[in-house]
């Protein structure tokens, strides 16, 4: 059997987020990807992906891997794929790996960003990539709540009901609040992410923005380990999956513009 | 009546063009926008607009302006507007304007932009606001070929059948290829735009990046005043209307970037 890995990007907007479910939910990327491979060469396989996105959540590098039987050159296997899924879907790339790849387990770091429309009136062209806040922000005071957020902690504040995590523990490397123009932008790295963590950091950071938490705040709310204690948990199209690291280099050597 | 000027911004992707059309040809611009306004204050308004956009062609500054009976205070409407519409269309501005003034006969110059997406694997988050061309395109060429179109020229051969101008001969101020990371940006500015102008330049200019043209044609298919000599009529999606001007000032009065 052959292991492939593929890269691919995606518009969450149409789908019921990443994993397969019964038809009957509205289609997924998984599901859409599993059938486009067995049309293309009659084969049931199974995707392992290095994160599981929700309904309406994006991704720009995203890493999925499958074993298979076919032939197929692996320079083939991009273009084969494009031409069957729909647009708002793309295969980017295509390796073929070692046997013990898992896009799952084998991920060392992950990058997410998360992007705010801070412009009073919502601009139509990102509006399926961004959440909106009307009201102006306090840009400052969400970079100053970050840097609490950086480090390893305990992220149970910052972990919705239902994740299947059962530890806590996670090193977020980066938590970084960046501007342009009227969005903003926030980026999470880490080695780990529990269930709808950087959609509520990113909740928690709007409230700072809004100054209905205050930066200090932050270090207690994470020591509390009590979700109720953050911001909302931001709407899912400002969120995109941007990147999956499984080599030796720090996000750093990966993303020197983050140096201090 | 007061007469009531619109700045409006949408997302084409959706709608069957600018122009009310009879309700089974799906909605528009207008309709959508006549529609909200009769929602809100139980009055029919005819919109007049500054230039008819096709299906799938968007818009970020669109000016329109209709004659109003309502008295809603001016600094209401967009709020108003915005609460009614689907999210693909906002109002921008509104502003109470002279008796005399037509979005589309005052209109002095308009730009237009037309954005190609020259990677080789579509770029899923601005699939609806470009075209594709996945072959690299010979961007020098294309910059000389726009050289050649800019100025007062009868624009005959770049006017698709089935337009109502009369006359062909249009200033088009500014036209230029810039480039911006695998994107390709085509700006025209114009004292006025034939039937498809935009997009038959924007075709054009890309058969001149595959080299099925050369720069040096340009001129011989301007004289020509011959449709068939120019590229394809390039799709919707890649063009916006950007910027409507009503008052005296030159286009590098406000674009100073476009000076050479």
């Amino acid at each position: 059997m052959r292991n492939i890995r593929l890269t691919i990007a995606y518009d969450g907007t149409e789908y019921h987020g990443f994993q397969r479910q019964p038809e009957f939910h509205g289609p997924t990327i998984q599901g859409t990807l599993e059938k486009t491979w067995q049309k293309l060469v009659e084969e049931e396989v199974s995707l392992t992906t290095a994160g599981r996105t929700d309904t309406g959540v994006h991704a720009a590098g995203q890493v999925v891997n499958f074993h298979t039987k076919a032939r197929i050159p692996i320079d083939k296997i991009p273009k084969a794929f494009n031409s069957m899924l729909p647009r708002d879907i793309r295969v980017l790339e295509a390796q073929e790996v070692e046997p013990e790849f898992n896009a799952r387990f084998k991920a060392r770091w992950k990058r997410y960003d998360y992007l705010i429309d801070n412009s009073p009136i919502v601009d139509v062209f990102s509006r399926l990539y961004t959440a909106h806040e009307p009201l102006p922000l306090n840009y400052s005071k969400m970079q100053e709540a970050a840097g609490y957020l950086e480090g390893r902690h305990n992220f149970k504040a910052f972990c919705a009901v239902g994740g299947s995590s059962k530890t806590f523990e996670r090193n977020l490397y980066i938590c970084r609040v960046t501007k342009e123009a009227h969005k903003i932008r926030i980026t999470c790295i880490g080695d780990g992410f529990l269930y709808n963590m950087v959609r509520i950091i990113a909740g928690t950071l709007i409230y700072v923005g809004k100054e209905r938490i205050q930066p200090e705040e932050i270090p207690k709310i994470i020591t509390s380990q009590d979700r109720t204690l953050g911001g909302p948990t931001a709407p899912p199209q400002g969120l995109t999956m941007t990147y999956v690291h499984y080599g030796e280099d720090s996000p750093l050597d990966i993303y020197p513009e983050f140096r201090d």
